[in-house]
């Protein structure tokens, strides 16, 4: 018998995992791996840490753990796998299972035939088209010789400003290293209304970027690139519809779309977003030809509708079931639930499901809650504030999205882990509730956050919490025309100067004395509770309910996630 | 209509909370809370950090986050709760629906009546009966005034050497508090064959033994205590079966038992563990008297068996359920899986579900599996390494048990908070290898070295792994009877003094030599492949194994868990 042919296209992340694990399953199949880059399987995630210099030297993003480079000679003596860089598939001929390559060094074609073909053609950088783009010193990120052309600019250029245009996870992970390993005075330009747009709801990402702000980075949200202006060739200027600003350096990070030209060329299916389709076993609509990773789309297991998730985690978990169907293991890969983190300068952010506006959009009546609460017992030195969110279909009680913010350790990736491992079982928000997350003070609190979490959702649900979000709560402190009145639930000391700023609107009743002192409040006014963290004003919103102020509200978050989202009530007036 | 009378006995956790959310939910219930201790509402789980000065003051474990302190006028001003300290529950009239209390101060005798009555009465230490255990300076730390005399006597007494009795996790925190705060000369006596018995099986046990005498504390396993010994009515010394430990303070952590005794008199059905029965409810036999907490117990999700649990964790949870039932909501307490996590000085261990031991007496054919692998990506500063260890049934694939060791930061916690939210759903190994772990290099691999652990798994269970554990590859090793050869696939010099130590019994063929040097390795023994964390020493494996080595082995865990287990191929001879 011969042995099987396979051939894989792409050579970064998805190839190379389908390649080792092939290898390790059929000791005599033969493997060939062609990528049109001259850099393969490297971690591209590591890029914005190699322009930090927290990874000082690129050969570690293209290094085992066990320090071996993974170079055409590592895969050839190592593994028994044939890559050819510099070589782009050129069509594929699905009759006569051929791939017509060309060697990009001599311009060389060839032909390799298969038995089976892999596609990992990955995505291609989503520029949006204006004039300037070719000027120098602008960047994109999107692979490691570009990453290494910036690094050479940052170390060897005289730079002061910086523009990242583009607020996704890729845009502030290289602000980050730009503003604070190379001191440059860096801005953010995001096209939508607010940063990280696909993961996260706009009060989530509100930390984000009071974070960034924090930091000395600008932020503009809601604003348009228009123009990259420059002299000499090099950039100078960057021009949006709201302003011009100067930049000695521009990275460009405005998303990745798939890249699936060559299966499209080839007339196989692909989806509604782009990508290329495929089934449980990731094979295309040819069973012969498999893909995944960046260049395919998958189905969300939480609204069943198509979704692109460029992760180098899927594209290695994708990876090996195509190996294992290939070998003839009865696998499948279900689909996608969506998880992320990104660290952002002393904060971590991350989410898993959808976003309240993507599940109204994919038809759910989808309800928002917000919780704020330490990360470990309150009476342990290190606790640090954790902001969760959770999404949930209002008559079923399922979560459909979590979103998470706090200190830049692992608290944060400790919550979303667990909650992206339960969304393919549609947990409701009871499950949540009880979590047997793992406990003891040093790392969570008896009931952890997460479990107050989907409470306080079962809470809203049933009618007994009524919230106010932050944004709406502020906003009708300042409005003339509202008749709201905050009752302040902390002490008397931490009240006095809110009290002062705002006569008439706020009072201070703490805690422990307003179920005693009702008597104080007014019954025809729209009351707001509000305290440090949302607790205290919870439970003092359910005491003003029962006792029947009709229109009585807690703030989600209280003081604390004002002060997280860079909000001051205390600050001159705007 | 009258109001719900709600009596609650037992004031720690489970009590308070289900008097606190019952009051939300039932605004004009009358709800009385009696407890014989003094102190009231107390994070138990706080005190080895209150006896490590890591929380100072004792009154913060009485603190709520917002520092006001949980005591009686707390209680009655801002929850509207009765509470009685001091206060006895001596014996429950079911037929008449009272409680008859007896005031411990004046020894006043008088009767509660209930519409529903809540058994919060946790657990009792589960001393063993040994002569000296009245003598001072023994403790048992199960209540707060037992840590505030402990305590007193650390700080006001000449103390050198201590030995801890138990070592589960409340010895063991103790046991830092006494070694790092106090400098004390600390010994650990387990009767069992390794620590936290409960919790691990003995390979991964072995790490936090290792951790422990790395700081210096003596651990002995397998011993008996015998009795105390003391001079003037002090504690001096500790003998065990094997041995006479000096000894001016001793701490007897040997576990808790239900304390059902209120509910077996009153003749409430109690289980085989002698935790009080219990439906889905958390109702007893009796459907107007609830149990909660430490005096009863579960069903366990993995097993179907009767489990006891007395965690913190799960009586605050299992309070709000048992509030919300008493308010009449459709509420359900499934059972418990169990999760654990313990800080032992800079090492954190946590688990979930039951160990391989537990599982094969449960009656599953159950294998494990045990990986390691970075806690991030491996080329980020700051990485540490992880130890995962999977507990499976052979035949279903299913997960029973995890169980993880790593540094005293959160990353054990992402990891174990994960598996613990799917247990109930019994997942499989390919469910593991398939986890949506969030990834960012600075927070996991992109391969997390859990989803490693999941698909590791499914290759030991297809045969396609075949691995020895450190243990019995080290006895080979020591074995003159062993035919077996160690192939170490690391680079020559770290090879190097193992081959002079083990002459012929030890060679080395770096990883990516092996497949070209196969002729090197001898077809009639055992060959043992090992590296560094067992990566490269699978690889080898199945290498050989393709290649007709049939008595082929990876050493799972590589140099890495030998270190980690304390075990020094290189130290001079036993």
């Amino acid at each position: 018998m011969l042995s099987m042919r396979v051939v894989i296209v792409g050579a970064v992340a998805l190839g190379p995992k389908v390649a080792c694990r092939l290898r390790r399953l059929l000791a005599d199949a033969e493997i060939t791996v062609v990528d049109q880059d001259r850099f393969i399987s490297y971690g591209g995630c590591g890029i914005p840490y190699y322009l930090a210099d927290e990874v000082p030297d690129e050969n570690q993003l293209m290094s085992t753990s066990f320090h071996a480079v993974r170079d055409v000679r590592f895969f050839r003596e190592a593994k028994g796998v044939t890559v050819l860089p510099r070589t782009r598939a050129v069509a594929i001929d699905r009759e006569r299972r051929i791939v017509a390559v060309e060697d990009l060094e001599s311009g060389a074609r060839s032909e390799l035939p298969y038995d089976r073909l892999v596609l990992a053609t990955g995505s291609v950088s989503s520029v949006p088209p204006v004039p300037g783009r070719e000027l120098a010193n602008v960047f994109f990120v999107h692979n490691l010789q570009n990453a290494l052309d910036l690094k050479k600019a940052l170390i060897t250029e005289e730079i002061g400003h910086a523009v990242v245009v583009g607020g996704g996870a890729i845009g502030l992970e290289v602000t980050e290293a730009l503003a604070d390993t190379w001191n440059l005075k860096t801005t953010v330009v995001e096209r939508l209304g607010h940063l990280l747009p696909q993961l996260f709801d706009a009060n989530v990402a509100a930390i984000a970027e009071a974070t960034l702000r924090a930091k000395g980075v600008a932020v503009h949200t809601g604003e348009s690139l228009l123009r990259l202006e420059g002299e000499g060739g090099k950039v100078t200027r960057v021009v949006t519809d709201r302003r011009t600003l100067p930049a000695e350096l521009v990275v460009i990070a405005t998303g990745v779309r798939p890249n699936a030209a060559l299966a499209r060329a080839a007339g196989l299916a692909v989806g509604p977003l782009g990508g290329i389709t495929v089934n449980e076993q990731l094979q295309t609509s040819d069973p012969a030809i498999y893909a995944g990773g960046d260049c395919v789309e998958m189905t969300s297991l939480v609204t069943g509708k198509p979704v692109f998730a460029p992760l180098g985690s899927l594209a290695n978990r994708e990876g090996r079931v195509i190996a294992d169907h290939i070998a003839g293991k009865p696998v499948r890969f279900d689909g996608v639930v969506g998880s992320f983190i990104v660290k952002i300068f002393d904060s971590a952010l991350a989410a898993a499901g959808v976003t309240q506006e993507q599940a109204v959009a994919a038809g759910f009546d989808a309800v928002r809650v917000l919780v704020v609460g330490y990360d470990r017992a309150h009476f342990m030195p290190g606790k640090a504030i954790l902001v969760l969110q959770l999404i949930v279909d209002r008559a079923t009680r399922r979560v459909l999205g979590f979103q998470a913010a706090g200190p830049a350790n692992d608290a944060v990736l400790a919550r979303v882990n667990a909650v992206a491992a339960l969304l393919k079982h549609a947990p409701t928000v009871e499950e949540i509730g009880q979590l047997e997350l793992a406990y003891s003070p040093p790392f969570a609190s008896a009931m952890d956050t997460l479990n107050a979490l989907g409470n306080t959702a079962g809470n809203l649900l049933d009618g007994l919490y009524r919230c106010m979000t932050a944004v709406d709560a502020v906003a009708a402190l300042r409005d003339p025309a509202s008749d709201v009145l905050f009752v302040d639930t902390n002490a008397a000391k931490s009240a006095a100067p809110y009290i002062e700023r705002y006569p008439g609107r706020w009072v201070n009743i703490p805690y422990q004395q307003l179920p005693g002192r009702l008597a104080e409040l007014p019954r025809e006014r729209t009351l707001v509770t509000i305290c440090d963290s949302g607790i205290r004003s919870f439970e003092s919103q359910v005491v003003l309910s029962a006792n029947g102020f009709a229109r009585a509200f807690a703030m989600e978050g209280g003081l604390n996630i004002l002060k997280r989202s860079g909000i001051d009530l205390l600050a001159p007036c705007p």
